[in-house]
């Protein structure tokens, strides 16, 4: 089966407090995008982070006294640089504390439960189409030993974010090696193939998908301390 | 604009010396995949590799000496886990030498140079079509921090690998932050999307992007090693 990747585009503004529900489902009716069974609603945490109150003044010191708010425990450093682990668990640059897409003099931290926005979207989504959905939401991360940035899942609801295919076998009948596919991930990469980070599109519409399995969050994703192998940099210390 | 990701059903097992190129044409010509300007054919590294005779048998110690052989640099190791760095500069498990999805008692290795695979895929694809196509080859990689694989580039042609988006401006009018995004890991994990592992389908085609901008290799996605924090691990030291 084809997988069809549609950017949302016609959302306005968002302020805190909005319904983003009401807004996505508003903006797909315009658009002529019809909710079917199984579409997954991907979100960036920009607007998640708008939606929620989650965009703050900079400070004197620009970014670092947010950078070091939202950190648990900064992975390495340098110089600017501060690849950081937050409260959910996620390494990324300056702990998610981003200056692109808020207002000049404004900084967005990520969501506070942004595995709990994916459920409550989710379950307001499907109230109001009438339709099975998943919702991911996502941010853009780089990663150790590749240039470039990538969407990645922050939070997920109606889908499993890792699909374990442990026990399935190859096209040849042998057990799979590679077991854990990191479907959540898989999707907020494809969806930043429509959101274009210049466009301001911080919705799309994966459809196509089976979402079988059970849900899970993207809280699953993140690798726990006893099987990180990168847990402190060597030759970045912090 | 919206994007569209087409598995590719029907090639046949691929054997040393195929000509990939022509079993690809032929399979959309039997799938009814007509090919378009700005397609992406997205191509797993493990008929790449069977086609271009990097399959080779297990050795007594299973894939250890394989390993070894692929290995430029361990990064870092736990029990059975090696994490190497290969000779294209890839950091992935095992130095991509696997046994999913190749005979009983066989292993693949990465291709030597993907990203000349790619680039020939291109031309004959482009010959055989007359229209302008991009290649990607694509593994499917660990990642430090997070669980679950993904579909990555090791190959790329007829398109930037990465997009340089410094200088351009966000939604406000802003310089965006985030600035360079890893265009063929974004197309890769997307057609993971549609090749599920152990439905041994091999060959996608991506459609709906642009290709616009100077096309750069997968090589260019590798980063270098002054910019690399996490060259070796301080939790297991190689």
């Amino acid at each position: 089966m084809s997988v069809e990747v549609h950017p949302l585009r016609g959302l306005p503004e968002v302020t805190p407090g909005d319904d983003l529900a009401a807004l996505i489902v508003a903006a797909m009716s315009r658009a002529g995008i019809r909710p079917a069974n199984a579409d997954v609603v991907v979100v960036t945490q920009k607007i998640v982070s708008k939606a929620e109150g989650r965009v703050v003044p900079e400070q004197p010191d620009g970014k670092a006294a947010w950078v070091a708010r939202e950190t648990r425990r900064v992975v390495a450093r340098r110089e600017e640089l501060i690849i950081a682990e937050t409260r959910h668990g996620f390494v990324c640059a300056n702990a998610g504390v981003d200056a692109s897409n808020v207002p000049q003099g404004a900084l967005s931290l990520l969501p506070i439960d942004p595995d709990g926005t994916a459920e409550g979207l989710r379950a307001a989504l499907e109230r109001a189409t009438g339709v099975r959905l998943g919702v991911v939401v996502t941010d853009t991360f780089g990663r150790p030993w590749r240039r470039g940035l990538v969407n990645v899942a922050i939070g997920c609801a109606g889908l499993p974010s890792l699909v374990d295919l442990r026990g399935a076998a190859d096209a040849n009948g042998r057990p799979l090696e590679v077991t854990v596919v990191a479907l959540a991930d898989e999707i907020a990469a494809a969806s930043g193939l429509v959101m274009g980070k210049a466009d301001g599109i911080p919705v799309a519409i994966v459809r196509g998908l089976s979402l079988e399995g059970k849900p899970t969050p993207a809280a699953a994703l993140v690798r726990p301390p006893e099987e990180d192998l990168f847990r402190t940099s060597a030759d970045a210390p912090p």
